[in-house]
């Protein structure tokens, strides 16, 4: 069974809002999202390969990526992490290479649920142009894809082990 | 005399625009934003002093200071910065301590004009009732009296030697 990804990018704001669930413990959850050999298996689309360069996810690192589709072509990636709180808060930034200088903020909030983990991600983008324009360019599909993937993920043993 | 302050603010959007031009050398006017000694002799209102706990002027880095009144009441402010483009572009997040979690994001863009400097410096906020709040609590006073303070230290001989 998959969760639901919702999201929320009302017309006129420059705002996204994601939240999706997961029935997997917030430790296994939270550390999906800190570990770098971790992380790499569940960002992005299925057939993008990800090399994570830097992954610093304390408040105060710097993370960068790279990502390579099937033939060859390569997407940077690179931001800091404002605030790195243990199983509960990660607010970031967000650059992607293809558009330099149109850097966007992203607050992501994890919480305990009767059934699992709840998190909640507000991003924010520097123009209403910025964030219409991450959204028409599959931002939607990405996250679902990816939180299909990190789903997965968690339910493979080897993520629960500290 | 004094060059004005530009401040935007439009209703309904979580946007502060500030444009502020002045009459000195951009390599002047970009190490007071990058220098902690001279940043420190400029920031806030006059009648609080500022001591700067770290800042790491570098793309990656992070800042971090703590404001005192004179009644002893004192204000920490902190982020990161995403991007420091020499002599161009300051990408920086933004907390304070008294509004936890209310992050914003600003960039900074510094431009050669033919009598000297222009900054223009666009802060998106995490919601319009946050960026509301930043501006009902002073913040156009705030940046227009530092921007006074910053003109009058770029006055004095100090800062234009390396």
């Amino acid at each position: 069974m998959t969760n639901p990804t919702q999201i929320t990018a009302e017309a006129g704001r420059p705002f996204v809002d994601i939240v999706r669930e997961f029935d997997a413990p917030i430790a296994a959850v939270f550390r999906a999202h800190t570990d770098p050999e971790l992380f790499a298996q569940w960002t992005g689309p299925e057939q993008l390969s990800v090399d994570v360069k830097v992954f610093d996810a304390v408040t105060g690192g710097q993370w960068h990526y790279v990502s390579t589709d099937p033939a060859g072509g390569t997407y940077g990636f690179r931001g800091v992490f404002h605030t790195v709180e243990h199983e509960a808060l990660i607010i970031q930034t967000f650059e992607f290479d293809g558009a330099p200088g149109q850097v966007s903020m992203s607050v992501a909030r994890f919480e305990e649920t009767p059934t699992g983990t709840r998190i909640s991600t507000h991003t924010v983008f520097p123009s209403i142009e910025s964030r219409d324009g991450m959204v028409a360019t599959g931002m939607e599909h990405g996250a679902t894809e990816s939180y299909r993937r990190l789903e997965a993920l968690l339910e493979r043993d080897s993520v629960h082990s500290a």
